[in-house]
């Protein structure tokens, strides 16, 4: 059973989350090795407190003087870092406490995901040292990412250092690590994110339970193998959930995936259909892969807190429709067909033959200007039955159009298409999404990525969602459909 | 119903697909509209034949006389491509007969899409000068694309043209464009593809039916937004799908899409439960999109014929096996346990600890290098149980790893890894498919993305399977397996 956090509870974890003042122990003058390697990503990264090495041999990193025993750091410390070996781990840990951390994360490995007898007692040692007043993030985990207060993971020195408001929970290190590594690109911008491998101490209900919470934290992602106590964390899941999105990718439902669940962070993955009905009855966001956790993320953060019933898709060629409007239907989506009148209002903006206005809209040529599509998408946006317009620009159609050598960039109206989609989303509270696909990816033809890539960097910017093709689009908004609508009806 | 073809109609077939003497009606002096752009078309493509324009107005375009009239051209013609406005088409048609053309294409639109009485009488009027003995591609059409006799669709002057065994059937010329556009990068190389329109004469049928029996054509894809004559499409298709795989994209199975595919190419969608069940019936390999489609077709035509029962994963990182095994169940992909010598073998090659060699293999470390992957994926050939193997390079690791300002084409053993997977599958008869994911697509990452789609090049140039994600790869290879296997059974 979780109990609700008290006071205590969410200082120290305000305090682990942003220390002031870190050990890192097990790190070498030599500069080999995990807690080195550590310490540097930290200092490379910003982090914003002081650090302070630990290592018997002593001597000097970077300026810093290494402590030869965690007792020899002058003053309190907030929080420790250990990458030492694993028997050395419990009395650092021990030590960490005496030194005032109220919290410590063990990047180390050898406990009981090795399976074997001194890896178990080991981790039993930890959990003991834990219970004595110090809280702890692993053993064989990546810790803490958190923007706002510099903390990194340790191959994270060039993370993205601009907080944001998605939380992301993963047992594993080298998921969080690909995580926070494609959300840079994909515009994903993150409260906090905790590696908290074997989870001997700290995982994933009370980790919840703290960021249901969370003033920082809008929307909360997790990538779960297998979880401690079954019935705190669904009951932590099911509160959370009435607050803010949760986000679940559970790893390891296959016979197979299971096994390497196993193998990599020692839990028991448990069957499919017991999640798929836990998850549902919480109203989790359940997604099957990192990538569509990506989207649902994005998604999440980027568009307004509520479902969107009424879709327009609007982009060039009629198979285009055709695919869109079968997409649509197998995800739950409606594209409502328009007035007479406003088809009409439409189809006298674009080009003839081939335009069409029944939604899906097509525009007939691929390279209709901003401002004939301006024109279209005000034109939807008037009917009630619309709640958001998605935009379909095949934007590798403008290096067929340029004239003479003219670079891609300036061929292609990114930046129009941006201000013209923000312009209508601000005078008509209805958010036009984006979506870029790119289907000509030949080596000769980079120069069409480059202005995706630019493109996609810009929308972002203004806070329109971009997406790389329209069944992730669909999925996504789907996702937030369903949510906002689920909670409804639950908070009766 | 659909008859035998005669010796006859596979002669005439030949001559439209690789005609000598071809005349394009509607070419203007000016070198404006469609028949200009489609005569520019096949010149700048490389259309090996002899090209004879027609308008009213005579002159001459590119050093090429343009003929008033069809009967003004000396001699016979073979085919004939007709560009001129709807209510001067059936005309144009008849001429091209009287001249000896056994096919044309008509390009024109205006016909039944446009649901008028007048469209709906032109075509009946194209339809019954067909029967007098020309067959017709169209209306309202792209037409015919064949890189070994030179024709291409209007758009098409840069298509590929290396010949290859994918044939495609699409009403929507836009669908056509696009797939053979996106099938350039992709590896896809077409024996013919033909974008039929409203299929006023020939249509799905009769073109498989042909298809079936073409030598140069050994996977047939297809996109039907519907069909002709029901029942003699699903018997060519039960007894072409026997012959060779035949891959179907069904647009329009819902309400919405139905409503598009009307005003797209003027046909009847047809509800999804009948078409499941007809193309399971058939043995047709039924994908959902074209991306999934360009991804059977790939594989169909890069590995052998046959199923492929056990399979091995290897690749970088732990979650990334548990996402690998989730995967392959639900797409019915066997990952078999290797057996204990095996794992002692490939565990004593990688580095440790993090690898493991239960399949999915984790080689612990993305920059394990070409020479130890050869030892592993060799050891795991060895085993009966496994039929092909699958290797994750995320190729943006080694961006991490490289020294210096060292480009990322030369840190990247992409090189090694293709001339290893070759190897392998020379030695073992076992196939090495390669999956490159991109996970890092910032604008400051763009090298990564370089050398991807080079490593991606030189793969498909050694008839290695690459795809871009695991899932892709699976849901590509179970079509592989479903379809070999049922077929065996079909035939009893």
């Amino acid at each position: 059973m979780v109990n609700t956090l008290s006071t205590q509870d969410l200082a120290n974890f305000e305090k682990i989350f942003h220390p002031q003042r870190v050990a890192i122990v097990g790190v070498s003058a030599e500069g080999f090795g995990f807690g080195s390697n550590t310490m540097m990503a930290l200092q490379t990264f910003g982090f914003k407190g002081e650090i302070f090495p630990v290592n018997p041999k002593g001597g000097t990193i970077r300026d810093l003087k290494i402590y030869p025993r965690i007792e020899d750091i002058p003053g309190e410390i907030d929080f420790g870092i250990i990458a030492v070996q694993a028997p050395l781990v419990p009395k650092a840990l021990e030590d960490l406490r005496k030194k005032g951390a109220v919290g410590a994360e063990i990047l180390s490995a050898g406990f009981k995901e090795l399976a074997t007898e001194q890896g178990r007692a080991l981790e039993d040692d930890v959990k003991r040292v834990a219970k004595t007043g110090i809280r702890v993030i692993g053993p064989n985990c990546f810790g803490i990412y958190c923007p706002k207060s510099g903390l990194t993971l340790p191959p994270g020195s060039e993370y993205c250092n601009e907080p944001g408001t998605i939380a992301f929970l993963a047992q594993s290190g080298g998921m969080a690590n690909d995580f926070i590594k494609a959300g840079k690109w994909l515009g994903l911008r993150f409260s906090k994110v905790v590696s908290f491998g074997n989870g001997a101490d700290l995982r994933e209900a009370e980790l919840l339970q703290y960021l249901a919470q969370d003033p920082d934290t809008k929307v909360i992602c997790m990538y779960i193998e297998g979880v401690g106590d079954g019935t705190a964390f669904f009951n932590t899941l099911k509160k959370t959930a009435m607050k803010k999105p949760v986000i679940i990718y559970k790893g390891g439902l296959s016979e197979a995936g299971n096994r390497a669940v196993a193998s990599h962070t020692a839990s028991m993955g448990g069957s499919r259909m017991i999640w798929e009905s836990v998850l549902s009855q919480a109203n989790a966001v359940k997604v099957a892969n990192s990538w569509e956790m990506s989207q649902a993320a994005l998604a999440f953060t980027l568009l307004p807190e509520r479902s969107f019933k009424g879709i327009t898709v609007a982009g060039g060629g009629g198979a285009l429709g055709v695919t869109a409007c079968d997409t649509a239907e197998a995800l739950g989506i409606h594209l409502p067909m328009l007035k007479k009148e406003t088809q009409e209002k439409i189809l006298s903006v674009l080009p003839k033959p081939g335009s069409s206005a029944l939604n899906p809209i097509d525009v007939a040529n691929p390279g209709v200007p901003p401002e004939i599509l301006r024109e279209v998408l005000f034109s939807a946006a008037e009917e009630e039955s619309v709640d958001l317009q998605i935009l379909i620009q095949l934007l590798y159609q403008y290096k067929a159009f340029r004239r003479g050598g003219m670079p891609m960039k300036e061929a292609t109206p990114y930046v129009g298409i941006a201000e013209m989609s923000e312009e209508i989303r601000e005078k008509t509270g209805k958010p036009v999404v984006l979506v870029l696909p790119n289907n000509v990816q030949g080596e000769e033809d980079i120069d069409i990525e480059e202005v995706r890539r630019a493109a996609r960097t810009l929308f972002l910017e203004k806070k329109i969602l971009p997406f790389e093709n329209l069944p992730d689009a669909f999925t996504a908004i789907s996702r937030v459909n369903r949510y906002y609508e689920r909670r409804e009806v639950m908070k009766g």
